[in-house]
């Protein structure tokens, strides 16, 4: 693979937006992803060790609406050939972050040096896909028209547990009049890889939000009168289980600096 | 075709259940056709003098979701075979209203004697249809459960304008719990023919209405505080256009009798 990965360390005028995206940040580049490759899949990243492997497997298959799997690597390869031919996970994302029992030690730009052959990497599906996708349809999308970050909230919606993960799931929330907000379940029932419908829309309080203007992450936005919240399953959800679990070793992604995959984002429409 | 319809008088073990109700109306049977028929698309009537039925089929083109077309006459005709073969529009409608100049002068089981070479019967289609795709998925519906009428609402939405015909949509409300009601959406949105995903959903106000407990047609439902008010366009709609056109001549539906056809449910699911 070394020849391969030299090869790639020049832009090239043919490639796809993402591999140049993936470029500049192998090559040092530390910037936000958002709107990075326009039409390519962007992904939450979970590396853990084989050890857990298998129970965060299962929790995500419990729990496919926070945690939609849209790439796995195999055990200790660093490689994701679906989701990008000459991908390196260890470089390939602008910022890192790793966990050691539950607490964030280290923020690199590189993991090569935390590689380990037991690592097992999920790439999860993101927001960014399906809000492309709402945007794409001339849906408003608040956060992005006050260049925020997106209002995130814990809920009191408890997801399927398995073995040391589990925990509530976090809601990302978009404020709609009540048209857009019907025609916002229907585009991103399309894209059930990328969270897919809403899991709630309308009454906080009963998935245990207190203060629709105190977000736990990101930022908050105002919601008008002629407005309802739409709520959809987060990625912060797995992030913040495996913080809970507080495994010896995991490595993430940093928040909002994710990793830019060649999948186009049409194609993880289902209709 | 006399002797087609002749032939029919009289029940026969393989008809579907949809035929055997027609023939029961067409016998005289005054009833309510819900849940006469499961599984068989019931809808809307409206009669009209070729005169004014483009303008009516315009009027319909321009608003899909209270008046979706799901089968035409030729003029003069009182047969649509392809909502069944041997139906007689002029006979298997349990009870019919007939119009002039906007009032009901009668509330005949059979406009045979009314019947004239100009006339253009429209049907449409009906909210029977995605109340049974609600419940085979589980849901629950408020007004079925009390066993009363749907509670219907006239809006400040202006249905768009075709010749003589104009007016407010009618709504229909149903309560869900909000993770219900994104399914709702999800699941009615398959079906366009039948009045497809809601109109509004949360915000009563914001379409006209000023009391939820106070619909202008049906009867009132509860609906609980962790529950959120959903409408679809209703079929009461064309009917209420009809009204306010004060056409010389029209012939409709009783309410709640609709017209039983041979067409499926299932077969209304676009995808």
């Amino acid at each position: 693979m070394t020849v391969l990965v030299a090869a790639q360390q020049t832009e090239t005028p043919d490639m796809p937006r993402s591999r140049k995206a993936r470029l500049a940040y192998r090559n040092g580049l530390v910037a936000s992803t958002a709107g990075v490759a326009p039409g390519f899949v962007q992904g939450n990243l979970a590396i853990l060790p084989a050890e857990y492997a298998s129970a965060f497997h299962r929790f995500c298959q419990l729990n496919p609406k926070p945690c939609p799997i849209i790439g796995m690597s195999d055990v200790g390869s660093p490689y994701i050939p679906s989701l990008g031919a000459d991908l390196d996970i260890r470089t390939d994302v602008p910022r890192y972050r790793v966990w050691r029992d539950g607490e964030v030690v280290d923020e690199p730009t590189d993991v090569t040096s935390y590689w380990r052959d037991d690592l097992v990497t999920f790439v999860l599906g993101c927001s960014f896909s399906f809000e492309e996708a709402l945007l794409d349809e001339g849906m408003p999308i608040r956060h992005i028209e006050k260049n925020v970050r997106v209002p995130m909230y814990r809920t009191n919606i408890a997801c399927g547990e398995a073995g040391p993960f589990a925990g509530p799931m976090v809601v990302s929330m978009r404020p709609f009049k009540p048209a857009d907000a019907i025609r916002a379940v229907q585009i991103t029932s399309r894209y059930p890889a990328v969270h897919g419908a809403p899991v709630h829309l309308g009454h906080p309080h009963l998935i245990g939000i207190k203060d629709i203007a105190k977000p736990d992450y990101g930022d908050p936005v105002p919601v008008a009168d002629d407005e309802i919240p739409v709520f959809w399953a987060c990625g912060v959800t797995p992030q913040s289980v495996i913080n809970a679990a507080k495994l010896p070793f995991a490595i993430t992604h940093s928040p909002g600096l994710m990793l830019v995959t060649d999948l186009k984002n049409r194609t993880m429409a289902v209709i």
